[in-house]
């Protein structure tokens, strides 16, 4: 069977400030500018989920996207979607929320699910600003 | 000189939270659903200012793009941009911040800038949602 | 209150055969192209339901666009939602499916449920066509 | 027959540069800003004919798209797409091709062929900007 | 010359349905949900040709994307742009026309012509999910 | 800290005629086609300027995306914004200015500023043509 990877485009909407505890107010708004404001801001992010694998005999799918979907849902969104990540994500209380932080921290969250066929995550923060994992 | 509307394209990100202090929290969150969450959440909301006029002149133009931008800037960006609305724009201490609160809000901002020439403002707060104002 | 339009994107897929009955196979052919190839093709439409409304006094919204897509998901996706409309769709069983037949039959679906509040329907066939059906 | 809108996406490309010959240099440069740069500059511009008319009993169509294309493309990307639109385009001898001009001038190209169908016209000179047309 | 890779976008229409004729029919509704519908349904498929190689000295291109096109119009479009996958295009006689699958025919049908600078194919089924496939 | 992608969106507009000196006017058109015409035409292009880095232990970011918009306004935006790149950018007085060209050359300027965390351009030159060039 050929290796395909297939990428799941998944939307979710979250709030988030950036600021680094351990540096100056000052510093802060030099670092983040407008994204230190202090009572944050949000975007919409878009999570694409890339899977690469040998595809499945009975399916001739790498995954079926219902269930990429749903596990994404369970993994992901339920923890983020509609969330201010700062104050009701936990492994946002001591990491900064940036796109590159996300993307890292929704990583660990699915790898153990997905495991190998996990490829890529891909999350825009705007339309001028996306980050990619890959698990290094 | 013919008449043509010309529309500007501007994006911004704030959070917001829908809450209506009269209701009960039950009443709340069946109205409001996710968008409820006590912390708030957030969007790259996208305005499109529509102008409608005959054209000047000397630039052909109905207005310069630059200065419909500098003008947004100035008297809706300023005031919402990376901003939590609830908290940090008083129009909204007292008024939900739904997209089509929101919508009337900048309308309120740019009208008195842009007089007869504003015909419409269109805001898109996801992909999925817009509201259009024209003023009625 | 301020009246205000509010439109909500919602996506399907479905499969179809523009042929007239009364016509010829070489008039078909010439009339409709590739359109009229013998067992369908297929696209993925995009429908705006658009609304235009006072804003209700509880919730500050024209509707709450959960709302929007559950009466949508019930009154059209579940009738033409992966479907061939040709054959699976009672409607089009005398009318051909063109674009523009679709949205009217969309309206016709809706219009009761959603009363004077529904404005505007847009359905978009491809990147390169749209219909817009206001019940005229 | 019910009266639908249908509206069809056209892409092509050009070049322009905004200056008015009865200004100074310095005007020009004030008014139009980078698009008076001397040498000019272009863009990739979507357009959108948009029709409004009974359905044809034969069709159940406004219009066949690919006839629309047809029309769009003798009558108006014949004599802009690829071009110069100062240098190559007659009617801009004498007219700025501001994106509001180049609007009004494809009407007048449409109008003759497209007669009472032609409902609108609408021109995106770059995803920030875009005017719309309607005869008047 | 330097190594530049190169894509070109270009779009189909087709129905198909999900359907393994080795499972129950009660197995393929679980398995493929609303793609198992008897009728069919369609997409808009994108399609993204992508080649890499070393610049031509006389066009200074990887290639002319006029000629990518008319390559892709013979070798995929007119087999099955509208079209109905399962029935109409042999391939899929005995292989089930998943995203996957279908990328995979795709790239054996344009291997043999664009040979070494064919270097990845994808393809959007829907704005949800998209296959990848580069020849393993 | 982990190391992940950063992808920057930025936008820019200009014109250009593909032309190669050593050819005759008929190899010329036959090569290139309408954009070989005299006068040049232009386009909407869309950069993708992509990092690939270590966070930053104090931003936990791969670069701010202030900081990559600021350098690319110098070093690439102000040398070919609304520019007609064969007559204003010396680079392409000897150079076609095909896409792909273009994006060697932005490799070029970015590549002593933004050293060893510079991994990808892209260059979309119309939404049917992108180029990608990782340096090689």
């Amino acid at each position: 069977m050929p290796i395909v990877t297939l990428s799941c485009r998944i939307t979710f909407c979250a709030s988030h400030r950036l600021h680094n505890d351990k540096l100056s107010e000052e510093e802060n708004r030099r670092l983040f500018g407008k994204c230190n404001y202090v009572n944050g801001h949000g975007h919409n992010y878009v999570l694409y989920v890339v899977l690469k694998n040998e595809l499945d005999s009975r399916s001739q799918m790498v995954m079926n996207t219902d269930e990429i979907e749903k596990i994404t849902q369970e993994h992901v969104l339920n923890k983020i979607d509609h969330r201010y990540l700062n104050v009701d994500v936990p492994e946002f209380k001591n990491l900064i929320p940036t796109v590159e932080n996300i993307v890292v921290v929704i990583w660990k969250w699915l790898k153990p699910v997905l495991g190998d066929k996990l490829y890529q995550l891909r999350l825009d923060e705007t339309e001028y600003c996306s980050a990619i994992y890959e698990g290094n």
